[in-house]
């Protein structure tokens, strides 16, 4: 493309209500411009950057033998009755009454349509399993749409459901979506983890979430850095610390720690390091009695596995310092386990401990050399903490790091949940009906765009990876008036590159050399190569990577070839 | 691909309520399922016939230098407020609240948006011209969907908006754009016309429709045998007879018609063509004094050409029995100019006679050998009736003929309305702001699909065109038990073809020969060869293609270049 039919919109100025940086480079790229609010138009150059997104997340999906059809965005009401999700979901279902005031919405997924789909194709077992997917607009009406593409209303979502006869074939089915997934990701060139997710509101027993890491990502992430284990740091599951519990070594002492309530203000009072301390949290039990919890004082209780726990009421409650008042005699800041009689509940880290330092359930006074079993009751176990940096893995393998993640993709599986609902039944070997076993998958290929350049960035502009990029080779012929043999170059090369399959963009604008660098780099083209009469003088032209910070002098002859090998090394898609 | 892994969601019994074969036959060969009214899926063999559309449309819109971005389908309602169009708008406009009750609708078409967005990015005239396009989803809330995704409420189009300085650069736009639809439904090798439309209700100042002809369009299309003229039937000129009008050569004679009231009774009664008589029809002026319309016996008055006349009231009245009985004392079937000083226009073809047989104004009378100005008054002339088969082109080569079409593209001159309403305009070469002029340029991507079928098929299903063939060849191994040979046999043809790039279809289910050929032709497979034992034991094949009556023994030696050869010669777009 030749930049004069090929107009960039970009701007110079950060748009004032773009929160994030991906949302402020793709308007400043001019990538895309909002409509209204949460709704979106890709300007050429950004749609050349979804469309490769999807040319990537088809080609894998069909690897994966996952057949495309295309489905209608609006849906009839019926369906979303049959499945109970007309009620159920929110305000975020954008409902529509057509000309006969027949109720429709505009799908923000498809699992009715799908299901409805397959309960009148698919009659037996033997065309089990099979999996289905498209690429098509959505629409989520959110309370507060914002960092433009990345929590859009209106957005292009790659969703896929696979049907099954039984479970073990649902695993094999969910298994090559996940490793579709892998290949997807990684052939755009992002940094990605695979995380152990919370099912949420659509149902089903196993998820995995895949996020794209970035700093300023909106969930945070545990990963291993010994293997591909990782999970939303909610739910990453505290491994008990290997070894017994030590033994006693010192007497219970009775401490005044006047006015102290926090553990920080514990420990510089009594010069002590706060994995020698004790925290304790008080909770509603089943009973409505109050449940003790503790964890070490460097740790931090986790509301989401608390929840889970049979001696704990659904929902969590947190007892009031009245009721803290009344079981123990002490405010929350001056808890502890020694005399209290009711359910206590220790983390697997504070179990192993001895001679802690605890509450005296007492204001103004705690414990030293406080041990299970001698000074108080011996607890009960479980996992009640947040993982922290340094944890081992759960999966044995490696210590856990943190990151913050965007989500990009998400697999489900899903169950019976909507097979159940709309009666999705094959005949089965034995000749009786069978519902089948579902799973989904989806990937937000216009958020992908976003998440790429949250972690692909600097201060001029977006660094796109290979597979993302508009185009590869930026050709940038400079000097004032634009000899014609500078011209002629430029014309030569970029020829030369659209010949051999590269996507480049020259830049013929009769522009200043700062106004196309800053352009190029702006919008983040991978490579870029400068002609100007000097050089070319000389027979060279002038390279940079997007990341180099040097120019590195190519010689003409030749140039194509190296240029080839560049991208290569670099990939490209 | 293989069908084992590609199923065909293709059924026996014709729908009940597909009422044409396009319809009838993509629910058959599996290309669409119905949701809900004019609501369709697409499934995954349609698809792939619908991408190949598309990307038809796509290069040679990018080869036409416009440029593709993607818009939204979700619009606010303040900019439909701005071009009016919410209120002119009928209830085919799907309107939509959302969940703050703000209101938007589902772009039916997206002049607006379009017009919104220029008028925020471009500023120059020297950014101009500009073509932008996409290819993106419609919803239209028909009354009365019907006849599948022909006349569907949620459809595929590809909708093109040009920005220009002035009426010239239109002009070479829109022939741009003429150009490269005529491209696009060449290659998709479809027998079309471009024809001179109405512009209807986008406005504008000139327009042409792209139609497939086939005998079961909608619409009636005059085109000229001797060059690519043709028109709406509605709109086509009808030029004048050459030559002079003759001289008299009969004296007037009043005659005794009793109970003659139309042509065809006068013309047996009397025992002469219909060519020799003049029919009178009686509409109101702009004075609300009758006009007489003359037109040849066997011609028809168009309502269209007539409304556009002067001197004649608009809305077109036709004149009420009692009125002509006033006007003329005579009922309808006995009219005529002898006699009559009110306004007369004659058509063309009319004036041009001599010696014409008339009626007399009086029931049950006409008048032979009339001649004008010397037995009534000389009348105004225009063009008065609809051309008929046989008809000279209005563009002076060769023949009118008539044909029927479904409309699937339509190019037009929009000039200022939508720019003009949204205030585009950019700063002329004078540096003052100019309104920039418009044209938008539409394609019905799905309904070209359903086009091609009603152009391409036979009693046994679909014929693809080439370049539309989700499938280029099947290759059908059969007999009972599938020997290792025939089965190697095939394998090794399909990825012989695949290796290629030729789509090839393998039918490795275990199904009859009956069954696969049904399929294969339903779903209008263009080349299908057949492998069996016997063939195959002497070194032969069987093909056949879509078209053909009878099968074709080939060679296996060099049968893939047999094969490419004829893909070549029947096009694979």
């Amino acid at each position: 493309m030749r930049v004069s039919r090929f107009p960039l919109f970009t701007v110079k100025e950060t748009p004032a209500d773009a929160e994030v940086i991906s949302h402020q480079l793709m308007l400043r790229a001019g990538l895309i411009r909002k409509l209204a609010a949460g709704i979106y138009t890709w300007l050429p150059l950004g749609l050349r950057v979804l469309r490769k997104v999807e040319a990537v997340v088809r080609e894998e999906m069909n690897r994966a033998g996952a057949l495309e059809l295309f489905m209608p965005a609006v849906q009839p009401a019926e369906l979303w009755q049959e499945s109970g999700r007309w009620q159920q979901y929110g305000p975020e279902l954008l409902r529509i009454k057509d000309r006969h005031q027949r109720e429709f919405c505009f799908g923000p997924t498809h699992e009715e349509v799908i299901t409805d789909l397959f309960r009148r194709e698919i009659k037996s077992y033997k065309q089990l399993p099979i999996t289905l997917y498209q690429i098509q607009t959505k629409f989520r009406d959110e309370i507060r749409p914002r960092f433009g593409v990345m929590r859009a209303r209106e957005f292009l979502m790659k969703d896929a459901y696979s049907f099954h006869l039984d479970q073990s074939s649902l695993q094999e089915g969910y298994q090559a979506m996940y490793d579709a997934y892998s290949c997807i990701f990684t052939r755009l060139g992002l940094l990605f983890r695979a995380v152990l997710a919370d099912s949420g509101s659509i149902g089903g027993s196993r998820s995995q979430e895949f996020h794209v890491l970035a700093d300023s990502g909106e969930d945070a992430i545990a990963f291993s850095t010994g293997s591909d284990y990782a999970a939303n740091v909610e739910l990453a599951e505290a491994l008990a610390p290997m070894g017994e519990r030590p033994a006693p070594g010192e007497a219970m002492t009775r401490v005044s720690t006047p006015g102290i309530k926090t553990i920080a203000e514990l420990c510089a009072f009594l010069h002590i390091p706060a994995e020698r301390t004790v925290k304790a949290v008080v909770v509603e039990g089943v009973d409505e009695q109050p449940v003790l919890l503790l964890v070490r004082g460097d740790h931090e209780v986790n509301a989401i596995k608390t929840e889970k726990l049979p001696q704990v009421k659904t929902p969590l409650v947190f007892a009031s310092p009245d009721a803290i008042r009344a079981a123990f005699g002490a405010s929350p800041g001056s808890l502890g386990a020694v005399g209290f009689s009711g359910v206590i509940i220790a983390d697997r880290t504070v179990v192993k401990m001895a001679d802690f330092v605890t509450g005296a359930n007492a204001d103004d006074w705690h414990f030293t050399g406080v041990n299970f079993g001698r000074d108080c009751l011996e607890p009960e176990v479980a996992d009640l903490r947040s993982v922290v940096e340094g944890d081992p893995s759960p999966d044995g393998h490696g210590t856990l790091a943190m990151a913050r993640g965007i989500e990009v993709g998400h697999v489900f599986q899903l169950g019976q949940k909507y097979s159940a609902a709309l009666n999705a039944a094959v005949q089965g070997e034995d000749g009786q009906p069978e519902i089948v076993t579902m799973g989904c998958y989806g990937i937000g290929v216009s958020r992908v765009v976003a998440a790429a350049i949250e972690q692909n960035h600097d201060e001029r502009g977006i660094i796109w990876p290979a597979a993302m990029a508009p185009f590869q080779v930026a050709v940038l012929p400079i000097g004032a008036g634009r000899s014609a043999a500078v011209r002629e170059a430029a014309e030569a090369l970029y020829q030369n590159l659209l010949a051999v399959g590269i996507d480049a963009l020259l830049d013929d604008r009769d522009a200043r050399p700062g106004v196309m660098f800053a352009d190029m780099e702006l919008i983040g083209i991978p490579h870029r190569v400068v002609i100007s009469e000097r050089n070319l003088t000389a027979g060279q032209v002038e390279y940079r990577g997007r990341r180099d910070v040097d120019n590195t002098l190519v010689a003409r002859a030749g140039l194509l070839d190296w240029l080839r090998e560049r991208l290569e090394m670099t990939g490209r898609g």
